[in-house]
């Protein structure tokens, strides 16, 4: 091992045997943490090519077990964000794109800092359980096309463990090792094409588009050399995405989407990524076509429906879905007013996400309880013209005490200037 | 404490209190190896300037206990060598540079891999022990004018932790690392001026004189910053130095020096490693004076004579500096001829190491146990012209089956071709 953190400390390439020794010790405990540490800053600081990304990404995959989803006889198509605040597009995305009659069988994660987690959202309706046997797992997307769960134990053990340790040891933002990380745990689950939502902005970990061309080439580099199907949409993550943050909060929202309503660039995100879907598919070839037919899913009540249907498959409370009263409500609010009269130039991702947890809604570290109810309510986006004393946003939660700390972070996140700011691109990039 | 890998990882400048923080936390335990690895490796890729390494070497400094020597009321003159084969040099001038006049209290380490230790070549000569109290050290030193002993464990306790570290981590060859490394302990041991015998070469960890020559900055730029005087002497480890490798063959032929005998290379780098431990102590200002004072020394027989006062204070056997014979000896011995005629070109220092550890004069891993007559004598050096089957050098051992596994070292340690090779200097630069 020594030798290995060696080569890769005086820039040379790693031979795909080494990249299998290290990730099969560390994962085997016969590598400690300290010397995989060592290695994973050696990797940040001089890089890994495309061939050694490959290989780590395959060495991680081989880790564990490996999901077969051929029983379904169909494509599977799966979606993954790189993570942002307010982002509840595959609460959406899921029931509408089996609506669509591609079978869903999705492995999501929880959140964690400022950025929340699919299967913390859902879990704010009641009932609603993503633990079950990966036999009922594949039996319910045979059954009605649809089934969410957390990744299994057993699934890329090595990215777990990788992760846990990146996280401790300042090598979480390198290209290679997110790429590998997310790869290995999208192929692990069985799915034959992919959509990557590569969030790019203050809320998210890529904050350059340069860096995000890159991230999707080496995601690219990765999914053909395994013969799989990819997609990468790098959308907007500037300001939250929607004006719902928190679980039960945005739980809502996503109703309100697949009712036709809810915040425009929210619909247009989840509906761009829903026709990558289809497209990638192979059941549609033509996107205006295949963007057509969701909306029609949405009008026509179908994609409810298939919410629901798949809601309850999983043991949650139906009713809550219809009357949004019944889902984790808050017992203290708070309006947070503009401070001036102006434009809203900017509103930090990143600064609401942390206000989010602040109130409860998220996790300071790993085992912390949730509030479902907590969350904030976006009123203006940027752009929006706004006087002293307005309305910006409202705060929810069932701990008063936690308000101040939350107005502190919102404080940081606007910025109210008297030009009215050019807006960004919601969608930067889509890359087939 | 991710913060400041993330800082260094960034190739920013850590703070004086951000390195006080990382090293007192690592010693203390609230840091865990993985993250001072991740550290590790930063700075070894990023580097540090002299300002941070002189910030490491005072936090390391004070992570421990500090020998006070004022009570010898003299200026303490220390020496240490970076570390090489057939070095014994230590033995030579500890006896050499008290018998002038200069008190001497050496704290010595033990030999790992195919560089020797100074304690375990002492240990050869029977009862020797370096075991004894920091009280009877000193008073040892005002009796006697000399003492010697091993690092207590209170002595820079985070070099010992970030040493043994950076040796499974791949991080032992940072100039700034090795600085502070070296410089903390020798500081800690309380001499006022300090000679450091920096070797270069084959069998040494630094290869070229221009790294040789950058250490010597770093160090000086240390001492500087710590008002301590340094030397920093540039001497060859191209070849091994004198013609003994192993414990009690080295014990042997310092003596011979100390009788105005011995290998000229030997003597050579001796003497002016003394000369300048003498100028440096203030005690002389000449450095012809000086040195012909130590020739002096050696064949009025002063300088043995003091060996065998300190050997005897110690518990050594003074009969055996008298009659070498009753040193640890060896039951086999094998000769070491050459396979060709000509000139030797070259004789790698690291493979007669490894070969000498072959036959048990060295530990492969920590606790191994030392077969003190175990060894090499050399007969012939670099330059010299031989014939096929001429005696280049004898092995010796107490296990015979280790003969063939240290011939395999021979071999690739040994070079002769037909032109006489130019030789390198002995002794590179002295930077006072």
């Amino acid at each position: 091992m020594v030798e290995i953190i060696i080569k890769k400390r005086d820039k040379q390439r790693l031979s795909e045997q080494e990249i299998n020794y290290f990730i099969d010790g560390y994962v085997n405990g016969r590598i400690p943490d300290y010397q995989m540490s060592s290695l994973l800053m050696a990797i940040f600081l001089n890089g890994m090519d495309d061939e050694e990304t490959l290989a780590l990404t395959k060495a991680m995959l081989q880790s564990g077990e490996t999901i077969d989803l051929s029983s379904l006889q169909s494509v599977v198509i799966d979606k993954h964000s790189t993570g942002g605040v307010g982002d509840k597009t595959s609460i959406i995305l899921t029931p509408l794109i089996a609506a669509a009659g591609v079978p869903i069988a999705k492995m999501s994660g929880r959140g964690l800092s400022y950025t929340g987690g699919t299967i913390d959202k859902l879990e704010s309706i009641p009932g609603f359980s993503v633990e079950m046997s990966l036999e009922n797992f594949v039996n319910q997307v045979k059954t009605i096309g649809i089934a969410l769960t957390g990744q299994t134990a057993n699934l890329v053990p090595a990215d777990k463990k990788i992760y846990a340790l990146r996280d401790v040891t300042g090598t979480v933002n390198n290209l290679s090792l997110i790429a590998s990380s997310i790869m290995s745990k999208k192929l692990a689950s069985g799915a034959d094409g992919i959509v990557i939502d590569l969030k790019l902005g203050d809320g998210a970990f890529i904050k350059t588009l340069e860096e995000a061309e890159h991230l999707a080439k080496i995601m690219r580099t990765i999914a053909s050399g395994m013969s799989k199907k990819l997609t990468v949409v790098i959308t907007s993550m500037q300001e939250p995405l929607g004006n719902a943050i928190g679980n039960a909060l945005e739980v809502k929202e996503s109703i309100d989407v697949l009712k036709g309503k809810g915040p425009t660039d929210l619909y247009e995100v989840t509906l761009t990524l829903g026709t990558e879907m289809l497209l990638l598919s192979g059941k549609y070839t033509d996107k205006t076509i295949a963007y057509q037919h969701l909306e029609e899913l949405i009008h026509s009540g179908l994609a409810f429906e298939k919410l629901k249907h798949w809601i309850e498959a999983q043991g949650g409370n139906v009713n809550a879905l219809e009357n949004t009263d019944l889902l984790p409500r808050y017992t203290f609010s708070q309006t947070y007013n503009s401070k001036s009269n102006g434009y809203i130039q900017q509103i930090k991702a990143s600064k609401l996400g942390l206000a989010s947890v602040k109130l409860g809604a998220g996790r300071e570290k790993k085992g912390d309880i949730i509030d479902f109810g907590a969350g904030i309510i976006l009123h203006k986006k940027v752009g929006s013209q706004v006087v002293e004393g307005e309305n910006l946003a409202t705060l929810y939660t069932n701990n008063e005490a936690l308000l101040p700390l939350a107005v502190k972070y919102m404080d940081e996140a606007y910025q109210i200037g008297e030009i009215e700011p050019t807006k960004e691109p919601l969608i930067y990039k889509i890359i087939r």
